[in-house]
């Protein structure tokens, strides 16, 4: 029986956060795949405040919410460290979880919006981006300098799927290289992570999970 | 010169959260006192993303965002830790942290709010309460057991100023002690520790200003 197991899908970009910090560590895993349309006893039962994915299961330990359990797995497993030992540079890494985790919710909703009110998520997840691309980068490689690390997991999942919705929405692209060049020479850099790469979920399963998804999420709205 | 400063405003829960991790610690400070009506230059350079009290001035190094704040005093004086130090206590403690900061907004709204959206956010934060009361404290004194630390700090804000905010709306009484006898009995305990006994803002002096807040609030909506 595996010691470590993940409840969660795999079209999650918060799953996807625990996916690559697991890699990242080489800790194996059980995946267990979550129905969310009908959700398990199990989800309901180690996460029973959320009821949501994703939940690592350590042993019989229930971790919740994405990015305190990518901090989870960095303090449990220590190789290939996610966070830096300076207390200050790791305040800045959690001042850009924390600002992924708030702002990124922009994104989200896109996924969910049309008329008005997509237009209103879009012109948000453009005042995001702003942010971290005069605030966040510099010339630096990753958050945090030359490795990737927790801010970097955390708006990798947001950029990347901000890229798949852009393409299911099928509107204006906001997220445009000339606007945001730094933004797109990180996500480059951080796709090009090998163990990202090896991650991240198919770009065309996405678009067409995406599509039908968006479809029936209008159609019941 | 002080080596460590703090931007803030005494009345602000976030500071207070600041201010008692401070104490806690024993570190001394310069308090500089902001004007949020007419925002200093000062804060303005040190947190330039979301312009916001408080902000933590260590040597020239600014931390922003109340709770990384608090981490990143933890971390930085480790004399009376906020943490423990199992990586599952402290993913538990950083979920509560989290829940906090993402519920307790419900509050904060509530100040703000009048007639039925008044009565929407009080909803809200009686939903918040019922979550803490049946899966955040269990039979522990405080969030992590005996003693003080990261999750209380940040709920001894979110109700406390509950508490003061129901007494400056003078609605019905949301945070009713027969319905929330384990969360009436935590901020009983919190607020008998010394160091938060000492430094929790005055009740009249907060009832008062909050009065005349509210008031300029609802006038200029």
């Amino acid at each position: 029986m595996a010691e470590v197991k993940l409840i969660g899908t795999l079209a999650s970009p918060f799953v996807c956060r625990v996916i690559w910090a697991l890699k990242i560590k080489g800790i194996p895993y059980e995946f267990i795949e979550e129905d969310l349309s009908n959700k398990s006893p199990l989800l309901l039962k180690y996460n029973p405040v959320h009821k949501k994915i994703p939940v690592l299961l350590h042993g019989e330990k229930p971790v919740c919410e994405s990015m305190i359990i990518v901090e989870y797995i960095d303090e449990t497993w220590q190789q290939n460290s996610l966070l830096p030992n300076d207390p200050y540079e790791r305040a800045l890494a959690r001042f850009w979880v924390k600002f992924a985790e708030d702002k990124g919710v922009s994104v989200w909703r896109m996924f969910r919006a049309k008329g008005e009110e997509l237009e209103k998520t879009m012109k948000e997840t453009e005042e995001m981006l702003q942010t971290v691309e005069e605030h966040g980068l510099g010339e630096k490689k990753f958050f945090g300098g030359d490795n990737i690390g927790m801010a970097d997991i955390a708006f990798g999942s947001v950029i990347y799927w901000l890229e798949v919705i852009e393409e299911i929405v099928g509107e204006r692209v906001v997220f445009e290289a000339h606007k945001f060049p730094r933004l797109h020479a990180w996500i480059k850099n951080f796709k090009q992570v090998p163990i990202i790469q090896e991650h991240l979920p198919d770009w065309d399963w996405m678009v067409a999970f995406g599509k039908r998804r968006r479809e029936a999420v209008l159609a019941s709205a």
